[in-house]
């Protein structure tokens, strides 16, 4: 099941085409996107995901997203879901023809099923990589041509970080800094936990604030947990009563095993900490 | 004038829609592309632009690009070109469809018109900025993960950096690593003439290794200049008797000024090197 919509408020047929060659989005990997979680009927973190396109957008110097269609585009995407009930919807809003001065932003809806795949991880959690990203953890800030935390169409390093943990027999990765701190994942944020408290890292340090995480973290805190968002080393993660990864479509994932060294048991926490972010939708 | 064929040999409307939303290109920047200069009738340097193609391609794990396929695409485009007679095509090369284990790559050659931008920029030559690329030297060989050197379409940071230059009062960009030697522009290869001697750094240290920059180098070897491929500092820059950009379809354009001082006037030595670049297709 996939539903398109775009952003003028029409529905289209997904398998049909719909963009020229020359969109920017393809030929430079020019634009920004968001990813949400549906249940129920509902676009959980609308609101974040909204101002995260947005700070994307202006970080890519785009024209700033046209709020209430986004909404109406969602809502469009919602109301003709005949498929899962649990379902991911990408907003997707590039620069548009190359060379066109008066040229408008592709910008659309797509409806889609969650693979497989992470669903399984959800359950059985995953084993990840640590990755060097190559970069030191002042770069965001030094460098915003970079566009470190920008949420842009140009993921195929992502895409290959995901290919190297495959090869690597893991599920998923995590970035590293050149100091050995920890970034982030190319689709997701980290977190660990130990005793009581849940870490993240920082966003100045050049990652995307994630929109699930800080969910998490709100579901955490009403349940008696204490947050704090601040710098993580690889020993953090291997010390940790519990490493996770955030994001829309795989919610809480548990990290199990690291570099191929297997990490404590974190079974009840995953299930404690789910339990905690779902109250936040109840 | 615009020009578009299929990699399985069909011409089609260039403004028309083609694309799939949900093609990984446009999704993920998850695919490769080549630009070709043509010129009477000839696409220059088409082996070693396939043969990165293919390049590009296996770092990301893309199919083997069928080699024949693309120069009969690229012969249709020429066939078919009633524009200027010099004029670019674009080589594409995408993931296909997400989500679609039977996918074929997307796969097409564009033929465009150069822009006025870039012919003014071959005449008068440009006002370059500096800017830190946040990678050090060795990266691109330690961690293949991040595609340094690899011509994706995930060319979002090469457009935010040519954002930044303009908002420099700038025309174009040089990338630096972060122990301050030289990489390469976003689009371009660095070029600096110093008695006798053509100077590029060497693709090692994560960068795209220059079509045009190996052809430059073979036609001033012909007109009697040594050619040496080796680190460059910014102070090799401003102490050079001359800086270039190379690509497609700058050809050889001068850096005039960089970071806003003006370096000495090499006009001629541009005239000089541009012709010796010429031979090689006469």
């Amino acid at each position: 099941m996939t539903v398109l919509a775009f952003l003028d408020g029409t529905l289209a047929d997904p398998g049909a085409a719909h963009l020229r060659v020359d969109d920017l989005g393809l030929m430079r990997g020019d634009g920004v996107f968001e990813t949400i979680l549906v249940t129920g009927g509902t676009a959980r973190e609308l609101r974040p995901h909204l101002d995260r396109l947005a700070r994307s957008a202006a970080m890519l110097d785009l024209p700033e997203p046209d709020d209430e269609a986004w909404q109406r585009a969602t809502r469009l995407v919602i109301d003709n879901w005949r498929g899962s009930p649990e379902f991911a919807i990408k907003l997707v809003y590039t620069r548009g023809v190359e060379g066109d001065p008066s040229a408008t932003p592709t910008a659309f809806a797509l409806g889609l099923e969650i693979s497989e795949r992470v669903v399984r991880a959800r359950a059985d959690g995953v084993a990840a990589v640590t990755l060097d990203r190559g970069i030191d953890p002042g770069l965001g800030e030094r460098a915003p041509w970079l566009l470190l935390g920008a949420k842009s169409l140009s993921y195929a390093v992502n895409m290959a970080a995901g290919r190297e943990a495959a090869r690597r027999g893991a599920d998923d990765v995590v970035f590293t800094a050149t100091d050995g701190s920890v970034l982030e994942g190319p689709t997701s944020t980290v977190i660990i936990a130990r005793e009581r408290t849940l870490y993240t890292p920082p966003a100045t340090i050049g990652i995307l604030p994630g929109t699930t995480q800080a969910a998490v973290f709100r579901g955490a805190e009403r349940a008696g947990w204490t947050t704090k968002i601040e710098p993580l080393t690889l020993d953090d993660l291997h010390g940790a009563d519990g490493v996770f990864l955030a994001s829309s479509v795989r919610k809480l994932t548990r990290v199990h095993t690291l570099d191929g060294k297997t990490l404590p048991d974190s079974t009840p926490l995953h299930r404690e900490l789910a339990e905690a972010y779902e109250t936040v939708y109840a």
